[in-house]
């Protein structure tokens, strides 16, 4: 796919009608108050005729969504042939059709539960696949990651606008290509890999920024992706970092304002940018509020 | 059980050995950094003979978390009888073993994959006993709420010690009872439950203080656990919103120096103390940071 030199080819829809909803509650002094609050619905996803799995998702590209859970759950091989992705609505219900039978029965055995804010399962052994990824050694700029943090932090999302909501954004060099959001933070990253597989993007140049934590699933999924760095507002736990070094993967955490700490692949690095030019960020523009509706 | 009146029954132990790893990496400026990273490990739980799940955790309470996990899921019934939980370190094994059989094989047939940071997964109907839930008219005092809040945000925990951890707080009035962390939410809110059915704890009087967001999963379990308070930093979403309404859960969010929203459940609540004279939050007990090591 040829990409456009400009702006996102997918934003956050913040003002979209059915991801967000207003409720009425009461604020600390007591007066009624409507604030703007994201939606959670089931979509269960089927391959060809198994049902794979029910997820809490904000709704949104529920036909990358089921793609890129497949793909990233090992279930669509490189090669397989995509026949038709059908989304019904009113069932909440997604079945991606291929042209041949896949390995999905072998893949629902064994269910691990990961790390995150929820009750976490990837199928088959996690760490399937990643004694084959050899990723590119590209160069990073730190001035592009200055960039693209303080582009997406400004971009209107519907973090901004409602809060309890993860994002993550492919990015090449300095610019952000798709921002997906989610209530699920694993969701987000799914949708990216369903576009990406879709569309047949390559991951050898892109930049994977997350807002949520670098675990060790997260670090999997960016690996088996393709996609060589990984970038995040937020912190690290110790196995995510174990194996990004194993397989080579650039983990940047807690960037905010000019600071970051780059704990893995750190010879991808180019520091072409003084921190001390990068401007602070401002409070509103921070991931930690949300304003009412 | 008696609770003794004064501080944590459980507190966090930021300073345990095996819960972080100092890790060396690179700063902004790209001088050497040694920042502390939590750990992240697998722990497979049995129930009797039967793997169920394996989980990714920091790893301490392996044996309360595997009793919450199963309560949670609706395999251990309240009057189920547990006769020995064995935990085996060097397998990160553990085995909850009962007196009777149980129901977990209907149980684990159906996968939904629920919000939150990772790939959630809840065996059987996530909705399932939730209509005979009654939970009581318990009233709730906002300065316990402030007072909470400023206890568990300036406790030492390995949040403030090395970030990317959630924590979940079992609460009576104004007082913290037990403080658990993971890097996995719900691993947090599952060792409070566990440490619950194990220590014979009533629910009716008691307040869940979390730090994640207020999703339909999270919502569920706080309503199945018999605690009729829910209250966190974070934001909502709207289906957890209307199954607290449904289920008569008192749902606080956005809790930050005076400032909280209550979007289900406002009749609990005694507006006892005057938000003007709540400090704002000192900067550093915010949760969004953590010291380098």
């Amino acid at each position: 796919m040829q990409l456009p030199k400009t702006d996102y080819l997918i934003a956050p829809r913040p003002d979209a009608e059915n991801l967000t909803r207003a409720v009425q509650g009461t604020d600390h002094t007591g007066q009624p108050v409507d604030i703007s609050v994201v939606e959670e619905r089931p979509l269960t996803i089927y391959l060809n005729r198994q049902e794979i799995v029910t997820a809490m998702t904000i709704g949104d590209y529920p036909e990358y969504l089921a793609v890129g859970f497949l793909r990233n759950q090992g279930m669509l091989a490189d090669d397989e042939v995509i026949t038709a992705v059908d989304y019904d609505e009113d069932l909440e219900v997604v079945v991606v059709r291929t042209k041949s039978q896949t390995t999905f029965e072998e893949k629902t055995q064994k269910k691990t539960r990961t790390s995150g804010c929820a009750v976490g399962t990837v199928f088959g052994d996690m760490m399937e696949g990643l004694d084959q990824v050899a990723l590119p050694t590209t160069e990073v700029r730190t001035s592009w990651l200055y960039a693209l943090a303080h582009r997406i932090n400004t971009t209107p999302s519907l973090y901004l606008q409602a809060g309890a909501i993860h994002g993550t954004v492919l990015c090449q060099q300095d610019r952000p290509l798709v921002y997906m959001e989610d209530v699920g933070r694993h969701n987000a990253v799914d949708k990216i890999a369903g576009w990406m597989f879709q569309e047949n993007v390559q991951a050898h140049d892109k930049i994977l920024y997350t807002t949520g934590r670098l675990t060790s699933e997260m670090v999997i999924k960016c690996a088996l992706m393709g996609i060589p760095v990984l970038a995040s507002r937020s912190g690290f736990t110790a196995w995510g970092v174990e194996i990004a070094r194993q397989v080579g993967l650039t983990c940047i955490g807690r960037m905010k304002g000019k600071r970051f700490v780059c704990l893995s692949g750190e010879d991808r690095l180019l520091r072409d940018m003084d921190p001390d030019q990068v401007p602070e960020e401002a409070k509103k523009s921070g991931r930690k509020g949300a304003k009412q509706a």
